[in-house]
């Protein structure tokens, strides 16, 4: 089942169910008038949508619309919870190198490395992102992301997967050049990770089929940086932990509400040949091969787009389609 | 005008209007259901929450019920946002000399520390807090949260303070003993600050008097530890950073959403006739003193009672009065 937020001129948006090609939406508004109402009662919401989406499917929804990427929100346009892990080796050991910090930051190895994010606000798939200044470094960041039910304190690794009630794909946006002033206060992110943005659809695991493999999302992240391949990184391949070991970690010492949002970090994987997830990599690699980074982070104008293709070559989650634009000052 | 949010069996709860005196509230769900709906529409919320307050205090409000601490809420239960300042000098100064981070951890003179918090989970004002473990070294901070309008990303210092529409209090629960481990790996604090607790009532600014000048709560935050006084450092003195400060630094790079909360770090006087805020302080002046701390942090059944009383001795948001509890746990 494919899950949507329609804008409606509220701050959270219309939930709507899509077809599995993408081409039909209805709205279901008999259910639940928003996303984060159906998690707060997934029980009962659950079998209603999945019933919808079976008439959507068969042809015999007849509010059924033609379903428009640009029309849709992020999933949780706010949500209530929002962390961020950092699980694929390949990324956390480039970005040391990128931000000389081979001896400040170190990743464990009995735990995953995970942030405390601003959910507030999540930026709609195809909605520019907004910032201020092109020096702040800006870059995105491709990763997954679930969605949770509601997860207890001290839920263990083995047993935590099972809240995860939605799968979507995420851009990070970073701003690059405030991060190590931010991290080496060790404070930790702050100003330097603005609000992420969605794809349009989040999506049930049994929707991937046997993409959905421990917990994790067995497929490519197809990154396209102003029209051309950027990288095409598995997010099934070089993860240290799985979404149920970062929700357990998540739960150590506190609890988790329903509509809870957990991030993989930016995938990455060690065969070069697949590219990056991000700029900050690439420039990364460029510095270990020619001793300086090449590639500017972007420029206002600058679009990225974030897809993820089943065997089949279908869109699983529609694309994230960004373009970064400056803010509008005021007078 | 004194807001605070009713137990209803509801995630978000009822949102009730309360009297000066703390004796009566009156639910106001004819104007908004929840504080966040309030606060979505504060231009129109307002005004009828105003007539009803003066209703209330007239006796012209025919469903007005006994007000009973014990029944409420966190104002927000769960929140959008929950972003926390570091802004009483002493407390940076003291905390450096407790966890030997003299040399690591900064604290600039031209812009606030700020972290990002969760803002799930919120404890109502007399619920316990419940944990895991006493040697995670379980430690309350005493503190004044003020809760916002939307603001606008860029918004300036002298701007910012207009979109505060109420102040409370806060207890931001600390896991002493888990914090240097996580700030070490620079990504800041997630394990180490669990949900924190907010007093009964959410109190609009014109609510605190001559209190209220420059941003910041001018009264003592009385701390009493297991019923014996603890501290009552002004939350008006020794500030490096009002929050309009707070606010607008955190919208450099960034909207925020009405319902914002944020924070403003432990309160601490230089002064040491007005003790602390935190256990962790406490122990940090006897490691001065004596060499060693002395103060053990909290054990299960522990009490923390946080109240701030104005000029005339009346509590002006009620009272925080938690136990710190161990979680049972599953079989």
């Amino acid at each position: 089942m494919k899950l949507g937020t329609l804008k409606d001129g509220t701050r959270d948006g219309k939930l709507v169910v899509v077809s599995r090609d993408l081409t039909k939406a209805v709205a279901a508004q008999d259910i639940a008038p928003t996303l984060q109402r159906a998690l707060d009662d997934w029980k009962s919401a659950e079998p209603a949508l999945r019933a919808l989406a079976e008439r959507l499917e068969k042809g015999s929804a007849p509010t059924a619309f033609a379903f428009d990427p640009t029309k849709m929100m992020a999933p949780l346009p706010r949500a209530y919870q929002w962390i961020d892990g950092s699980v694929f080796k390949n990324h956390g050991e480039l970005m040391k190198k990128a931000f000389d910090t081979e001896n400040k930051v170190s990743f464990p190895e009995d735990r995953p490395m995970m942030y405390q994010g601003a959910s507030d606000e999540f930026i709609g798939p195809t909605d520019d992102f907004v910032t201020v200044e092109e020096a702040w470094g800006i870059d995105f960041e491709a990763e997954v992301g679930v969605i949770t039910g509601e997860v207890a304190m001290q839920t263990p690794p083995d047993k935590a997967g099972a809240a995860i009630r939605l799968v979507m794909l995420m851009n990070d946006w970073s701003l690059r050049n405030l991060i190590m002033e931010e991290l080496s206060r060790m404070f930790g992110f702050m100003q330097s990770k603005p609000a992420s943005a969605c794809s349009p659809l989040a999506v049930t695991p049994d929707e991937l089929g046997p993409a959905w493999k421990d917990w994790m999302v067995h497929l490519p992240l197809r990154v396209q940086f102003n029209g051309s391949p950027f990288g095409r990184a598995n997010a099934g391949v070089g993860a240290a932990f799985n979404f149920s070991h970062l929700i357990s970690h998540a739960t150590r010492t506190r609890n988790l509400v329903a509509g809870s949002i957990i991030g993989s970090g930016t995938v990455s994987n060690a065969d070069r040949e697949t590219g990056s997830s991000c700029i900050a990599e690439r420039r990364a690699m460029e510095r270990i091969e020619h001793g300086a980074p090449r590639t500017p982070f972007m420029k206002f104008g600058d679009r990225v787009r974030i897809e993820a293709l089943d065997a089949a070559g279908r869109s699983v989650f529609g694309a994230i389609d960004q373009k970064c634009s400056a803010l509008a000052r005021r007078v």
